[in-house]
Order: structure tokens, then C-alpha cells, then sequence
């Protein structure tokens, strides 16, 4: 088929009348799908129910350095658990703290102790008539929601296949005191899947911030999640480049196993230097005793170590990776060639992004909505929920099952092909 | 022996010179023990380890209502768990909020919260020039540790054994606009084992607050923790009591599992009325996507209902009681008949409270480590640190063995002792 743009009136009206009863059927079909939201699905969960075993009534609950992890203690994390997340992340186990089950609770906390707090004698940030934090878009909703809260003022940074602008980024945090923080994922990215490039993370750990306490929020949170073997993105590490660079405070990294073992019953962690690391030990014995021990035991006595959580993960891609790649067809197979749109093909993460005609977002989404296939929001991608050229999408694939994933996708190319040239429609002159 | 306020200058001089043998034999010992802080003993650690068979690789993990709890959702946590802490509470499950593993830490956020984005529409804290508390004293530290991080002004309100001073709790809150918490251990109160009266609960519902958002901050960490099946302590619930009362919005009740299955493993909730609910779940979707819904699960299938729980925690008590009950009886053998000390005898918690004669308490306790024995800090149960009459101790026996915990009893008694006669000496005349 030509690409819609090159159309006649006709032929348009004719696609639009064709494409219209197509839509009515799969409305008749009564659909309820989800591809909303970066949820492993339960094939993914049951890869990980021997977590349930690493511990019963006879396991010593004991670290090896004697601590029972049943009792108080231990605010930063046990020993055990901060080598084996140190291998995840790459860090050094000393510059790790583990946490609850949330990294999204511990970037929230993170802003939080900033706004309260300020950041190693700093200013707290409600102290400042403004703060204001770099946002690559499209980016990760929930991040965007955690600055919004806090009534941060939020500036889109273009993405690239190599990350974001980091012109933008360099000019923008050298110019102005009240640029804060910047969200980052840089493996992987959600929603586009694209990886940091050498050079971007270099000039990352080399930023000239006007403001002290400016720390690049680096969501690290598909480090290891991978969809083939023999295709796989790297990824300098931040801290280490920071180091390097002589800027060895300016990064917090988080990352968790939400989606290594069970979201919700993970752990999470904060890598960062040690003068961060102090400064927010200072805040987090006011908050808690330790986190949950046993479940960071639980999880080193499943994985062993890194080997074991690497050979897991490629159970968690063998299932995923079919997902992503009928996704893909499916795309290129209705789409390809219409003019009508664009998506990434990532080697890992969680996601694939969509661009559509500029206006053309919302509708689709709708669209799918009316049909019974729910989609992220359009827009959620970018700071406030407002894409100013509607045209970003989301596709999570890990969640429905292949047969849903399947029906979901087609149902979305007709969404977009139906929007798209009821738009060229209404764009021609009569 | 009679009162050491009774001896003659000599008799105190050769009861002096006795104990400093008595205490430089506790020195030659070596002991290193811990009465510091209110900690279970492995006995007690080994009561929940059922709780590490209640899930395994077979179990499952699907919710009654169908929810995959290996899988991210459910922010207030599952009908399950809201149940059984529900019945633990003595709250309706649709007025509680399941969190994480920590009491502590849904306190601290629940100040936070405040601090950052206010209460129901009032101004937060951040923005006020002065935001004050109310302490009842002696009390937890770790409360006034979370007031004092965040520069609230804390103002200690005297303890009796029916609760704080309800007159001046009264008068405060309704006169001083500023005054917007209070810290409130009702039962088996840290760390006088006190609980609250039927007036005094009465009294705080019907509390005329100056400031709308003023809070009763009702941490009911011991509500099941008694030591006796024959003798107990009852309160009034007070949520209910505040609904009575026309006051409903007006509490903040905190409770958790910590020292029920494992400390740092259990699950911690928050009780409070739906407009609080609802004020806390606007902040609460930005800081995490849900809590460990696994652990929650784990718990309600270790416990199955409140009558497991119930028979659970006297198994604690056989352990613990005997604990209580020698100490207890080592006071009173040492120091019973000598005017220079009084304690409390609860019926539940995990703490005696003792009371030196004014000015000694700091040296007791520094005596006291001298000799290997770590207890609380003197001064630890007032705001700031600081107990104006130096006088109060906190003895917490749960966590040394009985061996342990009887030397290090006696040598407390010792360290009492030997203080007091040289305070006395030294403010008789010539």
C-alpha cells in the first residue's frame, strides 16, 4: 500500500470506509486488554517462585557476619545483599544502600529529603522560590510525577537514539542555579528503549552545574534486562565516569530486582559516593531502623550471586523477546511504508515507543480505549501529561499473553491508520 | 537496710567503700551486655520462623479477590492483610493503610508529608515560622528524633500512670495555633509501661484544637503485647472515640508486626479516618506503586486471624515475662527499702521505667558501661536529650538471655547504689 500522505481524496475516503468496519468488528468483540503499564507477566513471576524456597523454618536467617536478620539492625543493608546488588549495578558494595521494595519510593524519598533537607548543607529546595529539573522526554511518567509533586518546574530535553540533547543539558545546568536534578534512564529507556552512547555519559559525569547540590537522577532500572544474548547495549558506569571526571558526588543511582524477581516484593537500592552516602544515612536513621532484612537474604540465597541472577535473566527474555518482536512485525507489517509513524526496536527494557503524525496521539489512544485495548495515556510521556505534538505512545508488550499481545496489536495499527488518515481527510482542500 | 538518706556520714562512707569493691569486681568480668533497647530475644525470633514455611515454590500467591501478589498494585495493600490487621488495630479495614516493614517509618513519612504539602488542604509545615509538638515524657525517642530532624519545637507534657497531663494537653492545644502533634504511646507505654486511662482517651477525642490540622500522633506499637493472660491493660479505641466525638479526622494511629513475627520483616499500617485516607493516597501514588504484598500474605497465612496472633503472642509473653519478673524482683531485693530509686511494673511492652534520685541518672548509666552493661542513654526519653531532672532511666529486658539479664540487673542495682550514696555524701556537710 502508498503511503497515505500520497493518497488521493478518494482512495482516503475509501481506506477510511474500509478501515471504519474493520474498527466496528474488533469493537464487537468485547475486548478487555491491557498494554498500559511495564508489568512482567505470570510466566515471568513463576520463574522466580523458588524465592519462596531459598528460605523455610530450618534456614539460619543469619548473615555471614553473624547478624540475625530477623532482629533490628543493619540500616544500610546487609553485607551479602550489598555484593550482590553491587555486581548488578556495577558499584562498589560500600557505596550501596539497600532499601525497601521500591526504587520509585527511594527516588521519591531522595527529592523529598533534598526539599526538607537539602543536600550535603545546601539550601533545602523549600527553601528556594524555584527548582527546576531537566526532564529527557518522551520519558518515565511516574519520574515526572514525583517532580510535579513537589511543585518542581520541569524542562523537556530532547531525546536521542544516543540520549538526551546533552548540548541542551550542558548549557541549560551551567547557566542556571535553580536546575536542580535531571531524570535519566540510561539503559534501556522508557519508554523508547534507547542506550546512553559513550560519549553522552562522559559529558554527563563532566557537567559544569552552577548549582551545588545539582545531582543527575540516574534510574538505572533495566541494567541487566536484556531481550537477546548476542545483541546488548552497554553502558558506561556513572559513578566510576563521575569519579573520573572529578565530579564524584553529582549522581544518584538507583536500580531494583522489581522486574528481576517480583515487583513489589524486591529490593531496591541507591548507589552513590560516600559523602552522599553520609549525608543521607544522616536522614535515613530518623526514618527507619533497617529495611527488610530477610527478604535481601531471601534473595542472595536464590540468586547466589550475579551468574545466577544473569542465567535468570535470560529465562525472563526468552519469554519477553518473542513479545517485542510480534509486536514489531505486527507494526511493520500494517504500518510499514504508510508514512503514518515510527517506533524503536530496543534490545532490552520494557518498551517500545511509537510516534505517530503530530495531533494524532490522543486519538489513537482513544480509540484503542473505545475497543477495549488500554494504552499508556497519551501524553504521559512528557512532564505534566502534555506532549505538544501528540504524537508519543507506549507500548508495553511483557504483560498480555501472546494471543492478547497479538490481538491488542493489530487492533492498535488500525487505531493509528484510521486516525491517521481521517487527519489527512480532514487536512484536504475539497 | 534503712534509707540511705537515713545513714550517718560514716555509715554512707563504709556502704561507699563496699560497693566500689562490689563494682571493680563487675569490672574485672569483662561482661559486654545489652539492655538498651527493646529488642526480641532469639527465643522470640524462633516463634515466627512458621513464617518462612507459609509460602513456598507451591503456594498460591493469588489474593481471595484474585490479585497476583508477586505483581506491582494494590497501594494500600490486600483485603487480607487489612483484615487481620484490622482486627489487631481495632479498626475497620477500610480505614487502614498496609505499608512496609517499619512503624517508624510510616511516622517519619506521615510527618514528612506534612512538612512538604500540609494536611488536608492546610499549609505545610515547611511554610509556617513555627510548628510545635507536644512530648509526653519520658517517651520514645525515636519519636522526638523524627520532630527534632525536622526543627519542630517539641514542648514535654508530664506522664502519670493514666496517660500525659490532660489539663495541659488541653489548655496547649486549644490556646496555641502552632502546637500540631502530638506523640502518643497509649499502651504499655514506652517506657513506662503506663496505659491510658478511659478519661484520658475520652479527653484527647474531645481535644479543641487551635490548629485544624493538628494531629494525635496514636502509636499503638504494643496493643497486643501483654504479659499476662489475667491481668491486661484496655483502652478505648480511639478512632471510634474521635468519631464519637465529632472530631474524626483528628488521629493518626500506627501499629505494626515488628515485635509480633520479626522486627524488620513484619508489616507496618496506619488506622485513620477516609478524609485522611484519602489526603494520604494523594501523596502516597507518587511514592511507590504498592508495598511487599507478598510479605503481607505471608503474614495472614503464618497467623490465618486475629486468634492465631492472640495465641501467638503469649508464647512472647512465656518468654518474656519471666524476664520482666526478675528484674523486677533484683530491684526490689537491691534497691527496695533505700529511697534512692523507683520503677514501674507493667503488664505489657517491652520496657521497665526507673527513676534515680535527681542528678544521677547520666552517671548511673556511664557507671553502668563502665562495667560493660549498655543501657538506653540517660536522657534519651525526653525531647532533645535532655531530662531536666537527670533522673530517668529505661531498662529494657527483653533481648539478654536470663543469665545475661540478671548480671547485668544486679549490676545496675550496683551502679544505683553506688551513685546515689556519693551524691549524698558528697551534699552532706562537714
Amino acid at each position: 500500500m502508498k503511503p497515505y500522505a500520497e493518497m488521493s481524496k478518494e482512495e482516503l475516503a475509501n481506506e477510511i470506509a474500509s478501515l471504519k468496519q474493520e474498527y466496528r468488528h474488533y469493537q464487537s468483540l468485547g475486548l478487555s486488554l491491557d498494554m498500559s503499564r511495564g508489568k512482567p507477566c505470570k510466566e515471568q513471576l513463576d520463574l522466580s517462585m523458588g524465592l519462596m524456597d531459598s528460605l523455610n523454618s530450618n534456614s539460619d536467617l543469619c548473615c555471614e557476619d553473624g547478624t540475625d536478620c530477623r532482629n533490628y539492625g543493619a540500616l544500610t543493608g546487609i553485607d551479602e545483599a550489598k555484593v550482590l546488588i553491587g555486581d548488578m549495578m556495577e558499584n562498589n558494595p560500600d557505596n550501596i544502600i539497600i532499601y525497601g521494595n521500591s526504587s520509585l519510593n527511594v527516588m521519591y524519598d531522595t527529592v523529598s529529603r533534598a526539599y526538607t533537607h537539602g543536600i550535603m548543607g545546601n539550601t533545602p529546595w523549600c527553601r528556594l522560590d524555584k527548582v527546576k529539573f531537566l526532564c529527557p522526554v518522551p520519558g518515565y511518567d511516574r519520574h515526572f510525577k514525583i517532580t510535579e509533586y513537589f511543585g518542581i518546574d520541569m524542562i523537556p530535553v530532547p531525546m536521542s537514539p544516543t540520549g538526551p540533547d546533552m548540548d541542551m543539558v550542558e548549557r541549560l545546568v551551567a547557566e542556571d542555579e535553580t536546575i536542580k536534578g535531571i531524570w535519566c534512564v540510561p539503559k534501556y529507556s522508557n519508554p523508547q528503549g534507547y542506550s546512553y552512547s559513550d560519549e553522552t555519559v562522559r559529558r554527563f559525569a563532566r557537567l559544569k552545574p552552577a548549582a551545588k547540590d545539582f545531582r543527575i537522577f540516574w534510574d538505572n532500572a533495566y541494567g541487566i534486562h536484556h531481550l537477546y544474548e548476542d545483541k546488548q547495549d552497554y553502558l558506561i558506569e556513572i559513578l566510576a565516569e563521575c569519579k573520573r571526571a572529578g565530579n564524584p558526588d553529582m549522581v544518584y543511582k538507583f536500580a531494583s530486582t522489581s522486574k528481576i524477581t517480583f515487583p513489589g516484593s524486591g529490593i531496591a537500592a541507591l548507589a552513590t559516593s560516600l559523602n552522599n552516602l553520609e549525608d543521607i544515612k544522616e536522614q535515613l536513621r530518623h526514618q527507619t531502623i533497617g529495611h527488610d532484612k530477610v527478604n535481601q537474604l531471601r534473595h542472595v540465597r536464590f540468586f547466589k550471586d550475579i551468574h545466577g541472577m544473569v542465567e535468570h535473566m535470560k529465562k525472563h527474555a526468552d519469554i519477553i523477546r518473542p513479545k517485542f518482536e510480534m509486536v514489531e512485525q505486527t507494526l511493520e507489517d500494517n504500518l510499514g511504508g504508510l508514512g503514518i509513524g515510527t517506533w524503536t526496536k530496543p534490545l532490552g527494557g520494557y518498551f517500545i515507543s511509537f510516534d505517530s503524525l503530530p495531533g494524532c496521539a490522543k486519538s489513537i489512544v482513544s480509540h484503542a480505549k473505545k475497543a477495549g485495548v488500554v494504552m499508556t495515556n497519551a501524553g504521559a510521556t512528557w512532564p505534566y501529561g502534555k506532549d505538544p505534538h501528540d504524537s508519543n505512545i507506549r507500548i508495553a508488550p511483557t504483560y498480555p499473553s501472546a494471543a492478547d499481545l497479538k490481538t491488542a496489536a493489530q487492533l492498535f495499527t488500525l487505531c493509528v491508520k484510521l486516525v491517521s488518515a481521517e487527519k489527512l481527510y480532514a487536512e484536504m482542500g475539497d
